[in-house]
């Protein structure tokens, strides 16, 4: 089959072999996948990851055992736990320490025209939800994660750091508690997005950095947005911490005391309470999508996704009807600027 | 009157004036005061802080307006907020960038004859807990404080590094909620008293360090604290930072993220369930008594308090009787180790 292989280098590859599904693993047709910044992080070496990268996806079960599940449309966790260690028992089946991760650890990912999950990972799509929309299952489910962590008070005032896609859909989940909400980025395009949904934006420039927040989610990816996490945030407030930073960095520990203030790391979330907020029209994501190409594209798409103003990159294994998405010369403003 | 004053050095002074209570403050005629850690940081230079220090006492009500707290045998919040400012109207009176805190910032403390504070911060006393329980209402409240901000399960595995004051008492407080608790220190005269209630003991040196736990209380007091609680707490868990270090420290913000670690600063907390648990006898801090020193002897407590082997040393202001405390030959015996 057709892929992207990663083994230090980036590669386009036409002959590698179609995985064959193990006992309880489902054989899935992948019809189109996102490129996450986590993406951008293994091609850059990250997790020394070697295989076909990938992880948001939607795809067609093609070879099950559960004939429930055959042919139909679906989106997967990806962690793959071992079922059986204390944390899996506990329930925390994500932290896993023996778990694989599609193309991140461990197992080849979406980045090819089929890949194989365990079936219980996987979320049948209801037909009428699109598939372009679809593919962002699995980056909302870890906003909804905050939400599962951290009870945001419909009173709190919220603020949002990165205009990075997770940072975009963030956001959005926020808008829904009805929070006192700011989001702070980088890119006009970006912030209009939320702009259009009354949701209140400032370039990161413009930001009054005298304005206190009971709880700050730092999604910029990078150690300075920490720091601005730390200055936003009041006392006996909460820092969402979504981004990961190749570096330690300092902490002032004894202000932490002081203020108590608390920092909640913040990984992987719920599937379902994201589909269900994608079939209520509840997030718009399908403006996230910047550009898609085909697969056979796949390098090209990484060097455009490696933008920083670039937004959502999809690879699509063929082209599928556009249903909701901007026309391409809306989409290309967007990412131009 | 006479008091400890701290001005760059520690004195002991004879002629200092008493303080005239303000409007809605109480003049307390101190009983006894126990020196507490931040005591300690203060007369090495923490918070600038000139005049008496001295936080944790229990003292009787002799000059207020409210004739029913006239008399009346009380302790004390420390933290003294303006309550006008949004973070009082939030409730977050503990964090008003206004307040004063007893003996610690802008208010003079209870290492002398008396104190003022305003009646709002007071709790009486009831006349069945002994004098020498009642003086760690304070630093036992800041135990319920973790209890406050964190959901402890009966089921969790909790882990209590450091068997200073704080640490034994926070380990007691653990102790009450069904779940599985180990106590890790350094000496053996102190974990000996948590063996008695019951509870596992370590000492560092010989701790499995493969061992993990849901929730890690850091109350060391060290920087390599907050490391050992770090590499203690099992994925999803929650360390609660009780220890302030002078120095910044560097941590690895990823593991954190992918680990979906919780952070939790905590420093006061709720009086009234600390009062209910001495009265319940739930709670044993008369153990935790190293020595009695008369104020005209302050100098000496300091300088014996500064033991990392010494435990909780009180001053007072005429010796009480020493209900349920044990002998000195035997509290001696645990403070020469």
């Amino acid at each position: 089959m057709r892929g992207l292989y990663f083994n230090g280098g980036l590669q386009l590859k036409e002959d590698l072999p179609v995985p064959e599904p193990g006992p309880g693993e489902a054989l899935i047709k992948v019809m189109a996948a996102g490129i996450c910044h986590t993406d951008k992080e293994i091609v850059n070496g990250y997790m020394d990851f070697k295989g076909i990268p990938g992880h948001e996806f939607v795809g067609v079960v093609e070879k099950v055992d559960d004939p429930d599940m055959l042919g139909k449309r679906v989106v997967g966790e990806i962690n793959c736990p071992c079922g059986v260690c204390p944390l899996c028992v506990d329930g925390k089946t994500n932290h896993c320490h023996d778990r694989t991760t599609l193309g991140i650890s461990g197992r080849d990912g979406a980045f090819a025209e089929y890949l194989t999950l365990p079936i219980s990972n996987l979320h049948i799509i209801p037909d009428t939800l699109p598939l372009y929309a679809a593919v962002f299952v699995e980056p909302l489910a870890a906003c909804f994660r905050i939400t599962e962590q951290v009870h945001i008070n419909p009173s709190n005032r919220v603020v949002v750091l990165g205009d990075g896609k997770l940072g975009l859909m963030a956001a959005q989940v926020m808008r829904l508690n009805g929070c006192a909400l700011l989001a702070v980025g980088r890119y006009t395009h970006k912030l209009k997005i939320l702009d259009r949904l009354g949701i209140r934006t400032v370039k990161q420039e413009d930001l009054d950095t005298r304005e206190r927040f009971d709880v700050v989610i730092e999604s910029t990816g990078s150690p300075e947005g920490f720091d601005l996490a730390r200055a936003l945030v009041d006392a006996a407030g909460t820092i969402v911490q979504k981004s990961t930073y190749v570096e330690s960095i300092n902490v002032d520990i004894s202000s932490l005391v002081v203020d108590e203030i608390s920092i909640i790391g913040s990984r992987c979330g719920p599937f379902e309470p994201a589909i269900r907020a994608l079939m209520r029209g509840l997030v718009n994501v399908q403006e996230l999508i910047d550009r898609r190409f085909p697969l056979e594209m796949g390098l090209q798409a990484f060097e455009y996704a490696m933008r920083d103003a670039a937004l959502k990159v999809i690879l699509e294994m063929k082209t599928y009807p556009a249903e909701g998405l901007r026309e391409p010369g809306e989409m290309q403003q967007h990412s131009v600027i």
